[in-house]
């Protein structure tokens, strides 16, 4: 039996995956792919219009339970497309996780809105409900129904949860805080698809949740993403403003303000409807990943395999690896040792505010985003390696 | 003989293209595009890593002679990205034709930059370069090799040519102009994939060049476009805001700056390596139809076909029927009529200072952009349909 804690996981993770080399999540094609992808050249539209895209964004209301679904070109897009949706202009200021994907504080900055960011808990790896609170009640008032930064005067427009590697933040908690203050809620369900609280699709808690579809998620339509919204006005606004807010006409190109081009190709559209259709499987064998993952890691001491929150059902996009508290210190060995080995293995995201380009911003006292920066390794999490 | 101008024209267009419902541009998968994204599904590569990308781009620089050539989601990211690298910053004024499609003004109000709209010449329906320099010698004056406008102190940065349907702008006289008064050159070269002014390819003359593989293009990518420099650093740094402005590691997510999220999936690539490759052979059966249109216009009075630029070989993206201008006036009868008749036509979009959001912005007189837009209309153009 290996000592040194790196070996242990090393053994642990190959005694699940087998040998060689092992991506940290990849897709496969093995359902309808070839076919749609076939019949898209076959009827030439490959471009902004088509069945595909249609049909997808149907595909993924029957599958999340919005109201709406609008389909864009990936995840960062929609989550710009979101936020915009939600009022946010140059100058507010829009509460996030540090702990999130750089693309999250981005779409806020292109909006010339302000970043703030908030702790985690480390439950749920998502925004902390009270941690969020407090910030709330310390930093701003509400005046005339709107919740006002006391510091500078601004608007603070939104909150910005994100469900982390699959596993639901406590967005109802985050909802009654933000109605408390007069927030717009929009969900960055990137990773999240297939995950539900309380029976409920993460990303529909929100006004508005954005999905994502690179080739690292869960299902991949290459590069894509979409908007969920029950609200019907703010669907009809996603479509316009991401197709160049065209106004429709047998042949005159008339625009009616400064649109997007965020639309999802329909040959992109095609490999998502034929992904969709196997959502369900693959959810099942990333769910069977990981409690082969549990029985292999369950003898060792130093760490736990993160699991789903209380009262949730995670995609399990990436399996994740906590280590104890007093074992942060091994974690750029395990990286190596892991990575050495072949198996890919990363931690979590430099936290945002340790960016050179959001150190500036406002922030909360973030203890768990910092702690869990130096204990999180994610570790590989293909369904196909159930 | 048919007497009214619109019967002429259809009988005309039809004399060419056949009976039945007949699309503006459409593209045709007639080469390797299947084999090819059957691979790329086989590799599993289909996103934001793959071979494709990379031979798609090397293919480009071979094609267009640029040194590289750096492909993104659209062509409205690659307009973005290249004003962005260009140095065009919020408050800086950029000049750009008013004649044009809504993404490259679109793309200089995202940089939170102020478009200026210039005339253009009927003989290329580009950029007039008199007309440029008639407005920056009154409007401008030259502070410490910089460009301001003399009415708001702001500094004019950078012009934006386009390539209409193809033909190329007199590019050399523009970037003479642009010379002397300090302007940085983007060519937006959206539409003129193929097209050459005296034997050098459109979007290599300018610091940096944009193309679309959008489905109404020359060759598709479903959605995608590129940036086209001679310029190594540029191109490199092109190639990092492009993809999250990521420090490549082997675990770690660093970004050093607000990145965009605008690479091109692999899978596009692979389409547009299988359509590049068939690019010759449309620009071939493209000016064979120009020539049988030509054929079955050259005895309708009240109109001329619209001919490449003198020292240019256009691509003939859009074949354009330029109406005399005494006959403006019957433009929208002509328009109901062929689109009635099944034959997609349409004008040239509503000049950009006509529409609301860009109505505000300033411009020099417009003279001939207005009598185009009421004189112009395209006809089918699809490679096959010679």
């Amino acid at each position: 039996m290996p000592i040194d804690l790196s070996s242990q996981i090393i053994h642990a993770v190959r005694s699940v995956v087998g040998p060689g080399k092992v991506m940290l999540h990849e897709p496969r094609f093995n359902g309808n792919e070839y076919k749609y992808l076939k019949e898209c050249l076959d009827s030439t539209f490959v471009s902004s219009v088509g069945k595909y895209v249609e049909q997808f964004e149907r595909s993924l209301e029957d599958y999340t339970g919005a109201k709406f679904a609008v389909t864009v070109v990936n995840g960062t897009a929609a989550l710009h497309v979101a936020l915009s949706l939600a009022g946010v202009k140059a100058y507010d200021e829009v509460l996030l996780p540090s702990l999130t994907f750089v693309a999250t504080a981005n779409a806020v900055t292109y909006l010339n809105a302000i970043p703030h960011f908030i702790d985690c808990e480390e439950q749920t790896l998502g925004i902390d409900p009270e941690a969020l609170r407090d910030y709330l009640k310390y930093n701003t008032e509400i005046v005339n129904g709107q919740c006002i930064n006391r510091h500078t005067g601004n608007v603070i427009r939104a909150v910005v949860p994100m469900h982390t590697f699959g596993h639901p933040a406590n967005i109802e908690a985050i909802l009654a805080v933000s109605n408390d203050f007069y927030l717009t809620v929009v969900e960055d369900a990137s990773e999240s698809l297939g995950s539900y609280l309380h029976g409920r699709h993460t990303g529909t808690f929100g006004l508005i949740g954005t999905l994502s579809f690179n080739g690292n998620k869960t299902i991949t339509t290459g590069g894509g993403g979409a908007l969920l919204t029950n609200n019907r006005e703010i669907s009809l606004r996603a479509k316009h403003i991401t197709t160049t807010a065209k106004i429709p006409h047998r042949w005159r190109y008339d625009h009616d303000e400064i649109g997007f081009n965020y639309r999802l190709p329909n040959l992109n559209a095609a490999l998502g409807c034929a992904q969709l259709e196997q959502l369900e499987g693959y959810l099942q064998k990333k769910r069977s990943l990981f409690n082969s993952y549990k029985s292999s890691f369950q003898n060792i001491t130093g760490l736990k395999l993160f699991e789903e929150p209380r009262g949730s059902r995670s995609n399990y996009w990436l399996q994740c690896i906590l280590l104890d508290k007093n074992m942060g210190y091994q974690l750029d060995n395990i990286l190596s040792a892991t990575n050495d080995d072949g198996l890919m293995t990363r931690p979590l995201w430099t936290l945002m505010h340790k960016l050179p380009m959001y150190s500036k911003f406002p922030r909360a006292p973030l203890p768990v985003s910092e702690s869990l920066s130096s204990r999180i390794i994610n570790i590989p999490s293909s369904y196909f390696l159930s």
